[in-house]
């Protein structure tokens, strides 16, 4: 987390010209975050940096990805009143949101641990926001993925339909081969030529577990089972994510783990 | 929607360097966004800003705050196919948070609509993108309540504990007299003596249905209701709203109509 | 002052390659900021900040808001030449202007505390630099009024022409229960309609003291004259503050506190 | 004006989130900017340019640096009736702002019209505001002197305390052959000494109109008169600027010009 | 290229205030820039949306990667004389650099292209600068190699000091399967054992063309050749390039391409 | 170096989200950053400054400027091994790169240092990085010579092409007193007639040696030798420096020592 980022955060929830806490007397004053529930604890590295880039020194027992319960003490905080009045909001809402991910991602994990299946999430994340996202994520033992179009390449259903899977395949293996590429198939067939072209990963894209079972089992007569990491991705939730864990692939990505997690409850009290 | 925000927005999600979208061969084509499920519709007017800031040209029938259906045509795009492609996720993101959170105000705001209950959203949001959190609150029919510290003063809990209720508030008078002073509260006592110093809203915090009732008699009885607006927060949820919404206040803040929405789910298909 | 700010002020003084101080042999040096002539000081808390991000130390006596005399020491510096000579510029102007405004500022609240009328600034402030100038106009004694169109609403006669003050008023309710709404009125008439409306605030605009004399006899008579705050601003000067501030209004608001304040005059000189 | 310029100058005046006037009903309508006295007008490139990036299309007949009256007609405007409202502020903060100082430069420099003496301004600016400030200098018919510490040496008294004349010139000479170097004198002997190293510019720092043409005529009999600009600064006024002029010097620079300016008036008017 | 990122540079050149370019008399003009020496071209792209962002029209028939001579016209401008003479130099900059790396790019590519290696640059960029020579690179006919540590990980004689192969490699396994992993390795034996654990790429550092072909026939012997990317790097220049590519590595990456290629020449000339 | 220039080039080399750095367990290490070849030192003071804001602590022996043998130690590291690995490539490109420009920079100084000419660099620089190579080239004994259009002026090919080189001198004469005026000329009577108008410097464009010595001597005829400073730029090689130097010229201006120098060589290794 760099300083300009803190300064960006600070100042939404300060605004331009916060001058009622600049009038409050200045006090050393000490302070806690409490969490209010259960779950998995994210954020608490960004709190520290953003306590500390506004002069408040702070202790803390537990860490990232650390297994927390209701009324657990996260963060115990010394310094400027102004100082700690002004920035616990900020300092709440990432550890609400980044807590509400891990704790999600925590649950999926645990659900398919028996499989070998890796939890991964998109980037479905809140714009601006992506970076603590993925890294909550993390937190609970999911997978980042990939961060962003630079990073590897998918080739999706919108690319094909433009220029072809082979047309779109061999542009992205022109472009570099420090990449990993990717491509999306609706079916057994298109999930063999993927394999066949070369692809690293494929996505079993909105496929039921049934159809994916198949596709698997085809890719595995033909011997190319094993160069290819298998991805689903599409119409799964807590319901079936089991039954998707069990065909066999090897990761299936959740868009609801950033894009439906709700927060997690903490609150400062000044002592 | 600024130049500077469109781009930080872009670049997040396309990193610094895109060599696959940027080596396909450009070619002009349409394609639609289209609802996947029902909600009310918010951030559209953004995505034709980030659009148009791309040279895709765009037509549109609905317009944020329209109640829309699955299967609904958002917007119609035209434009170059790497454009388009690389700027898809962005634009989806921001109609799947607005509208997930537009689509749970408009819900929690219908509920109490006989009773004439403000919904308000809070300060609970995702660091960096709070405005367009707010707005997509207004478009399903919430109240913005304050958007940061310099907007209005809120003398809370902790506040009061170092300061004093009315050591705060005579901080809070002395500093500008634009701003409406909100003080919370935790029994009716406190609530009285709030109305008696001359507190514009008053926040009844965490109190449940029946003592706020009670508090707001209390008031009625030493003529103060009427000078007063009477908000209430904590512990409310979909369940309870209804209760909360009957006992006379004038606002409802919610934390989870931002903070836990889940995503409207939404696609851009190329034609 | 957070550090983007603090950059981007000495980067416009010193420019993108201050080759001379940079290539001075460096010397730990002792210098003082004196005030050459008396007023209010301001920009204090500022001028530490800059020092002390530049790895100059430095002590002072007196504080933001104190009455200072003609060759007071208002900081001593110790620290390196280079540093110490390529930021004292703009710590000289940061104190010449924000001194400037405080002082006239605390001229007119003087003139008028007899009346108990508050004197305010308006938003006619030098673009970019507006958080400094109003600062200065508290630290004089003076409200700070509204920081930006965010903050509160006015509906002023330009709004009134478009959208009449009725259709005006029903937009600004409706936008969020958290703000003031003040309505700018040229007569007595008007002063009526927009308290019955149930405007927070009403702005005697350009009106004569003997015209908003006779509209607070009428806001009277009808009872009106309590639930509002009343403000004059427009053709205000320093001869005729007292005037206004005698026919009862509550708040005087001037531009020229901020637009037409002379700096106060200091200078740095090394020992 | 670039946009991430006017994007913050806008954004200051807007703060984070205008609900008002993004909320009323969008109309197209006309409006001017009118001279409410008269001056010189500096700020008008500027204003188009900021309600062209707001979409609002301008045309007017008189330009930068004309004199013109009270009542004048600045600029004639049509476009979104709430992007006029929400960004007339800034637009008339800039041309009050510029016009002031342009004025008051004007005034200046016709004073000495006759003695071929030119007026400039110093560092002595606004934070962040400078370059709009020295712009309007230029349009008043002053100089812009150094725009920061890149463009071009001075070397200061409080340099020359601790590094003496020779040890400060020395390095300023090694720093870039492409710099003009100045050094401020306080006396004759020194004006003298400055020359014979091979100062590009003399200043006679405070010292009184007799002081300056007895040095002026020492350098004159060492023939080192016509190798060196001579600048006149230091406790010069209106009152006594001719005196100052008459000495000989060829350029007189005043901090006043732009820290003492008050601003000229301009009012937006909906037709 | 984005508005912000044409701003930064526009203003490195230009300063904060040229008045000499403002205050030429505007007229239209047509202007050309002209290669002069054979190349391959680069830049071009970026060259027509900052003229573009300036107001200034263009029209170019070649385009970037293609074979220019000396004396060909590369782009033709029309628009105001100010802005023209104002950005020459960022553009003949951005041409001369990019121009210059894509050109001894594509001779490395031409003396290898009978064995099929890949040219592919490294993270030896100008900081602030690397997307743009890495795109260079590509319209060379080379690699961009890995952007960012985002993108890919390198595991490099540093990590292994510290954490082991192994220890190193395990960390890179769990934090993403979309990421490659590539291993340096100095000796056969380490290449083997880097395969073994699963490398995507393996890099020989600093080794002789002799040590790497004895290197690729033991991964050949053990059946591991085709599961890896080859690639060398360290020590290899114009002169013993072809050595190495006859190994039979599959990309050679060479720092030289960006750090020590000289610019192609350009001129824009007024007609 | 500000903090967010630092801030920009890290985040450049690191990307958005370096997961494989931040996993590694993190340790207290020893690293040196050691010389690989031999040249003249620079950009020594930007890595510590880099290195400090991320923590760790550095000692060095050898300063900016110094002349360096290969296998000399550079700077010694201690500090965290995430972020010594983290940033590494960075504080080893400043030093490639500007390490290059001065090592090239004292070459060309070394050559003419019997004539007394300024060995000067240009204006062609890599966008966004013209400080840091400009000080390079002061550290290698040469001259910046004006930084950006604002600093000074120069009236070239084009701008004479255009205005005429007397109505260019004459916008240039007025646009402020502190700017030196460069005039570039193409044979004898021009350098004559610049010299005459009152350059403060006439550059020699493009012209043989012998034609330099002869306009030379035109000038010195018509006594105007003394009152100009003499620059020679365009088509000058290490092959003809010597030559050119001997002319007499004060300056020589190459765009090599900034665009044509090759990167000097340096490793950091953990201990």
């Amino acid at each position: 987390m760099i300083v300009s980022e803190i300064e960006v955060f600070l100042r939404e929830d300060t605004g331009d010209f916060d001058v009622f806490h600049s009038s409050l007397p200045d006090e050393i004053i000490r302070a806690r975050i409490i969490a209010k529930e259960g779950g998995i604890l994210a954020g608490l590295e960004e709190v520290v940096r953003i306590f500390s880039h506004c002069g408040i020194s702070s202790s803390h027992k537990c860490v990232d990805g650390d297994e927390i319960a209701g009324r657990d003490i996260i963060i115990d905080l010394e310094g400027s009143s102004r100082a700690i009045l002004q920035n616990e909001r900020v300092a709440l809402n990432i550890l609400g949101r980044m807590g509400g991910i891990a704790t999600l991602t925590r649950a999926c994990v645990d659900m398919v641990k028996h499989t070998g299946t890796r939890i991964a999430c998109t980037r479905k994340t809140t714009p601006g926001f992506r970076r603590f996202e993925k890294k909550a994520v993390m937190l609970g033992g999911g997978d980042p993925h990939r961060f962003n179009l630079t990073d590897a390449i998918m080739i999706k259903d919108n690319h094909i339909r433009i220029y072809g899977m082979d047309g779109a395949y061999k542009v992205a293996k022109d472009v570099g081969f420090m990449k990993k590429i990717e491509i999306e198939v609706e079916n057994a067939g298109d999930a063999v030529h993927a394999a066949e072209l070369g692809a690293d990963v494929i996505m079993f894209d909105n496929m039921d577990a049934g159809s994916i079972t198949e596709a698997i089992s085809v890719l595995d007569e033909k011997k190319l089972r094993d160069s290819v990491i298998l991805e689903s991705s599409g119409g799964i939730s807590v319901d079936n994510l089991v039954e998707y864990a069990e065909t066999g692939v090897d990761v299936i990505s959740l868009g609801m783990i950033t894009h439906s997690a709700r927060w997690l409850d903490f609150s400062l009290n000044v002592r």
